[in-house]
């Protein structure tokens, strides 16, 4: 295991430090717990307030998307695992302008139970809470059954138009709708080279032989729906894209955002390798790319691999992706 | 050898067309040959136009800071290999506004004998350039040779300033002297954890044993100053930073810019880990960080490892950097 790190279990702590020390004028830590991060001008009076969280290990995700026109705060678990309800609880408190707070975070076991919880703590501090799940993962669940799908990176569009609804006034019900909607017309599906290392076990995530590529791959490693011989990149859009566009109907003349999402160790090159053949594919069927995201958005840790997102547009959706966000990893001017 | 591709032959053009697809409203093409990118509104009649260019296989470096204050073209090679004189002539070309063209790139045989050829063709065109050569890699050579040094991430400074210095009108000279003013108090040094695999070949541009690390590595393999056991994050910041304060001469009360920079397949949090370090050390030592820069800013395709650079800082050299800027993969507002 060769990672750049000093003591394991320091790991999570001494990241989040690094943060805090790099960007002070765009996030802070409300207590004592460096395990919150909300964004430096919290809590904004009379907005909604958007708390995120979950495992660490996926950076920018999720921490890098608190700031204005984003999420409020986060609350930052130990790698791949779940904040505690305390540390949701204390977000919450942290983030609250007196328009109720926004849970939007990855539909994942802990994270669901520790962040009902801290809705229930909320609920005795007078604070309305409503909750959002990211649920993009096509390969984790069929259509039908979408409500029980994983969250992966797609659920970047739901932090910055559920962000952006925010900031423009819209009430707790509104921004929950808004975030709601994203999600519903969000689908995302990721292909792994090689595996994560833990930092606290040297363990890997999952095994895979020299040769493999598992298409659908879940971010924690989780499995997919087709494993076999690592193919040409323009093969492996084929396979990913055609399941999305069915998920999501898309018909000629639609308009879409893509997210071409790195996992953490395959180059910013080969993105554009698998975005160039996603736009001769979306092309060929009439279909407008009106919004595009290359880069390391939502990763796991060194894993080699990548992850296509694609939205529905309208016009609404496009005005939210594409009003101002700010925070340490995210712009949108 | 696990490579997001097609077939390797196709590995830049098709990556340079997935920008092209993706960034139409911020780069063009100028001519038929792709591996040209210049900023979409090029030429800008009056302005010093600043040409890039190098091997493939670092973005964002090079073709990545192509935009409104920062660099106006590139010429793109093979993975780590020289663009031709022709491909810098025509970007020349492509960029001349007039007022002459500033060549800035980094510190390569194969680089400096096509821009030199580019140069001369240039003269009988009657644009004037100018030379700046990226050299920060304090590895590479002591001070007393510094001319002599390679160009590794450090040149995202002078990108950035002298393409701000440009964009308010400075004139040749005043461009050329500003690029060299930065390099000349630039100072970057790297470590490798896992080599780069080549495309083309499969080969690995380097060995390293599973348990090992090169302080001082090369970003395409060169050999750095210290092979050893892999040790922790802080002890690899004391090792690099030393010599950094020492070659920049740096005493209490100075100002850096601080660029904390992934090779590739390094996770963000690491990069943090790291920065948490030059922070804590540049701290005790009395000297501030008023600007930074964590992520992945000039790589080698998916090597492991990072460098760290920094930059003293006067007046003048933070207000460039502060100046706006916009190309595909870096935003300053």
């Amino acid at each position: 295991m060769k990672k750049i790190i000093n003591d394991p279990a320091d790991f999570v702590d001494e990241f989040v430090e690094g943060i805090l020390l790099a960007h002070p004028e765009l996030v802070k830590t409300p207590g004592e717990d460096k395990r919150i991060l909300v964004r430096a001008d919290a809590p904004v009076s009379g907005k909604v307030g958007i708390v995120t969280g979950g495992g660490s290990g996926h950076l920018p995700l999720f921490k890098g998307y608190v700031g204005a026109g984003l999420c409020d705060g986060v609350a930052i678990g130990n790698v791949f695992s779940s904040p505690s309800s305390a540390q949701i609880h204390e977000a919450t408190r942290a983030v609250s302008g007196g328009a109720g707070v926004l849970y939007l975070y990855g539909n994942y076991g802990g994270d669901v139970f520790n962040f009902d919880l801290a809705a229930d703590l909320a609920e005795l501090d007078d604070i309305e809470t409503r909750t959002v799940l990211g649920r993009d993962d096509v390969a984790s669940q069929p259509r039908e059954r979408a409500t029980d799908r994983r969250g992966v990176a797609g659920i970047l569009f739901a932090f910055k138009a559920a962000g952006a609804a925010a900031e423009r006034g819209d009430d707790l019900e509104q921004v929950a709708a808004v975030a709601e909607d994203i999600i519903e017309n969000t689908a995302t599906m990721g292909v792994g080279l090689t595996p994560t290392i833990l930092p606290t076990t040297g363990k890997p995530s999952f095994e895979l032989a020299e040769n493999e590529m598992e298409i659908g791959i879940g971010i924690h490693g989780e499995p997919g729906i087709h494993r076999g011989e690592l193919e040409s990149a323009d093969a492996i859009v084929e396979h990913i894209l055609e399941p999305l566009a069915t998920d999501l109907s898309l018909t000629e003349g639609d308009d879409v955002a893509v997210l071409v999402n790195g996992l953490g160790a395959t180059p910013l090159e080969e993105l554009y390798v698998l975005y160039r053949k996603v736009h001769q594919m979306l092309s060929a069927k009439g279909i407008t790319i009106s919004k595009r995201y290359i880069g390391e958005y939502a990763t796991s840790l060194e894993m080699a691999g990548a992850s296509i997102s694609l939205l529905k547009l309208n016009d609404e959706r496009l005005a939210l992706l594409n009003a101002p966000a700010r925070s340490p990893f995210f712009q949108e001017a």
